[in-house]
């Protein structure tokens, strides 16, 4: 399994996931699931990837390679897409290009095409969005009533979200969130695991942008952990008993 | 949908449930899922379900009816067997036998035989004890590594209980640690709905259960949920920024 989140925020994109993949508990391996497309100041994309792993890796490929506008002609490439909505009509285009090809052939093996691509970043003068490509290539996209998308197991981590995160949160406090909502899905689902990867973007920077690997055992991870724990047992110690139970 | 905890602590035990049942988003109803079978001063037992409606309300009826032990043939109910553990069997034999009166028409019309029942109790003199038991009428019990048991929606309310609750985790903060779980399923899922019925009972007290229904807009309740949410979004802040962070 996999969990990944994106949190879309007035001053940017923080973008977190983890790199266990899995065929089964006893076929466990290590790959990024994050990858970023960065044209030093003209365009900054990322993608996180959820599902399986041959499928959503051609689809990276793919977007790389380029595929031809059905509509121009011309080959188009996430580096050179002109906007944001067009980088996710390609990776559409991309998931429905894999699933022509393997789909059927997936399917006489019962193997399901599932396949979730987020997509975050910005191009130059426009606006910094982030959106959800599904299996079918249809795809939706965060908005200020609702700033965060998950992909894979999402529903250890989605309490805090919900209670903590809005567009108005900072980029530093989403990124805390971010890994509290990991450390959450990490305690609860062996399929989710570290090493994590982390980005923080900057709105309107392009090359503003912090990559961050945390391994196993770091330290900044192993104390917000910590923190956090300590900090809930003393919440719920000082919400005051009911008076309809007797002390 | 539906999401019951129940903790068994060294001080007793906490069982909580929601009481919405749905059959598709456009017929949802409230029904209490939590029964008790109360003996004065010999017996207290309770059990919460969550699945089939109809399943799970011919188990209950069952249990108090009474069957007949495999073994002696002595007719037993939820108030005659002998032992905690005999409740379990008592409840594994009622869901099996449900499954054999109406298992096969509910297969033909694509109803799935979905049933989990949780059973906590103890009996004058014996140990307090808390079981899960699944469809199959199999069971498991909880123990002092895992003191909490779940059934229906559990992913999104398990965090906070995998963090908090250990079986030292006093009566008190156990019912609160058992509604910020519940809270968090109910911000999550639509399916699981207010009122909530709670349950807490002293260890060795028999007669000593607070047993509370939550109304929507419960004083208590709606208190838990905004001083929670305040406490969290302390929390988060005083956790510092990374170093490889600029700030």
């Amino acid at each position: 399994m996999t969990y990944c989140v994106g949190l879309l925020l007035d001053e940017g994109l923080v973008m977190l996931a983890d790199t266990r993949t899995n065929a089964g508990f006893d076929n466990i391996s290590c790959f990024s699931k994050l990858h970023t497309f960065h044209s030093p100041g003209e365009r900054f994309i990322a993608t996180m990837s959820a599902g399986n792993l041959a499928v959503s890796q051609a689809v990276i490929n793919l977007i790389q390679d380029g595929i031809p506008d059905p509509e121009t002609g011309k080959v188009e490439t996430i580096l050179s897409v002109p906007t944001m909505f067009g980088a996710a009509a390609l990776i559409s285009e991309a998931v429905r290009r894999v699933y022509r090809t393997h789909g059927e052939a997936m399917k006489q093996q019962d193997v399901s095409f599932d396949v979730s691509i987020m997509l975050g970043g910005q191009i130059a003068g426009r606006t910094l969005r982030l959106f959800h490509i599904y299996a079918a290539g249809n795809f939706i996209e965060a908005t200020k009533d609702t700033p965060y998308l998950q992909i894979g197991e999402h529903k250890y981590g989605k309490p805090i979200l919900d209670r903590a995160v809005t567009s108005e949160t900072s980029l530093v406090e989403g990124m805390k969130l971010a890994l509290i909502s990991m450390d959450s899905t990490l305690r609860s689902n062996l399929s989710v695991g570290m090493p994590l990867d982390l980005l923080v973007y900057q709105i309107d920077s392009i090359d503003g942008v912090v990559q961050h690997r945390m391994e196993e055992g770091d330290s900044y991870f192993a104390m917000i952990r910590e923190r956090w724990s300590k900090a809930l047992e003393e919440a719920h110690r000082l919400i005051p008993p009911p008076d309809w139970l007797a002390p």
